[in-house]
């Protein structure tokens, strides 16, 4: 069998994508990753599609000049926007979103086809997880909310309190109510993982929650075995994380989304930023 | 009498600065100003200090070329960390933050010496506004808490309800309690003018709220008149608004913030990032 000894790049706007690649080195412990968080210019979520585009192609080609084997793409924002503009630049590089391993998912748990997507408002707006849905199930319904606040909430490390379930009674209550409810509902955006608790406490037993980060771990193990790009078998894997701005909140706000602590002096600082004009 | 028709530069990370663009149309109606908001690279309160000083010196720039008769740095994050920078940079170019202004407002309201500053993270890590209440009165106590939820709760227009209150109580608290409290709350952050309401019913009567937009407009019809760079008598006045990005967000956020509607066909877009590497 074929094997590779190159890492797996992955990129995110920020930390969340942390999230994405704890559950990536959960299924694939034998392999190391390259972990890129666009700082400087996060978040992506409010920002236009051509900057998006712009920024992720920067951000990866700072990946791709590293050696890597593959990348994924972890923020949801930049696989719902950047994606093709990226398999277009860095081809025949293989490539993988959190996208569409989410909506696979969510098509997969529904029973009654009625979806809620939550995310942010650049992946709302841009309709990329409706139709990735609608691709994989045609008669699905899907509701989509923009849910900013989490963001936030989530970098600020309250994720089970009286404020976040507040929050997301306004944002949710709106989605799930009546005899039409969705019976699934996704995660769209990375930070979001952390409220998984709260939000299955508050929705119930009768609706699933599907969180991108393990669906697209299973996608990275099936793309690495059909290409034959997977690490040796002796092979003991390992992380570095690169940042474009602060490394110290990177190290920080981080440590919530990976599960474990990270210092300031383990974030490497690259810098994509152009000279002051 | 001098007089300049120059138009006045008003520079932000993104929209809160409106509410300063607001209190400086209504002290000065004969004044043309011309509002830039780097969108598409905002947040600035989580950046690191070189990062805001690039992206501050690049979008003043911009508003420079334009031919401005002086500069409002808008943001309290640029003027805590870039007021310096963009000083020696542009030269003589008459300069005002935000800052100043409200260390000085906070000064003359405090009766017992204790003043509380909430801001953004970068505000508050880098030490600005303590370094400059101390300036004016040295034995002031400054207690200083980053509350970055507002910043997103502003942006989402949830200005008044049960929500807030929640937000406002866990940051505010622990700063206002016991014989010791502050008397005097300054807002430092141009986002958190709309919270005003809120924040009196919750500290009550014997707590001075500071909004350093207003003693901004103060200073700077200060600072026209010593320098003779009025507007005419007979001028009408009147405004410019300029984004990096986003124009429709820019429009429908920045509604909020100005207390106008804006369109947004009214909204220039200006591109200040490089091309993709």
């Amino acid at each position: 069998m074929p094997v590779s000894d190159a890492a797996i790049g992955v990129f995110d706007s920020g930390v969340g994508g942390l999230t994405v690649l704890r559950s990536l080195r959960e299924r694939l412990p034998r392999e190391r990753f390259v972990y890129l968080g666009d700082t400087a210019r996060l978040p992506y979520g409010t920002k236009s599609p051509e900057s998006i585009r712009r920024y992720s192609i920067q951000a990866a080609g700072i990946l791709r000049a590293r050696g890597i084997k593959c990348l994924v793409v972890a923020c949801n924002t930049a696989s719902a926007v950047a994606l093709e503009a990226l398999r277009e630049r860095f081809a025949p590089l293989p490539l993988l979103g959190v996208l569409e391993p989410g909506a696979i998912a969510a098509c997969r748990a529904t029973r009654n086809g009625r979806i809620a997507v939550i995310a942010t408002e650049g992946t709302v707006r841009g309709g990329a997880y409706q139709a990735a849905i609608r691709r994989c199930r045609p008669d699905a319904q899907v509701l989509a909310r923009a849910c900013p606040l989490f963001v936030a909430l989530a970098e600020e490390g309250w994720t089970d309190d009286g404020i976040v379930e507040a929050v997301a009674h306004r944002y949710l209550d709106g989605l799930f109510h009546g005899d039409q409810a969705p019976d699934t509902l996704v995660l769209g955006c990375t930070h979001f993982p952390v409220f998984a608790p709260v939000l299955a406490r508050l929705l119930g037993p009768g609706v699933t929650i599907v969180d991108s980060a393990g669906t697209t771990a299973e996608a990275l193990a099936a793309l690495l075995a059909g290409r034959g790009l997977q690490a040796a078998a002796t092979a003991t894997g390992g992380f570095s994380l690169l940042a474009t701005d602060g490394a110290e909140r990177f190290a920080r706000v981080g440590s919530v989304f990976l599960g474990r602590a990270v210092a300031a002096a383990d974030v490497e600082l690259v810098d994509i930023a152009p000279p002051a004009a």
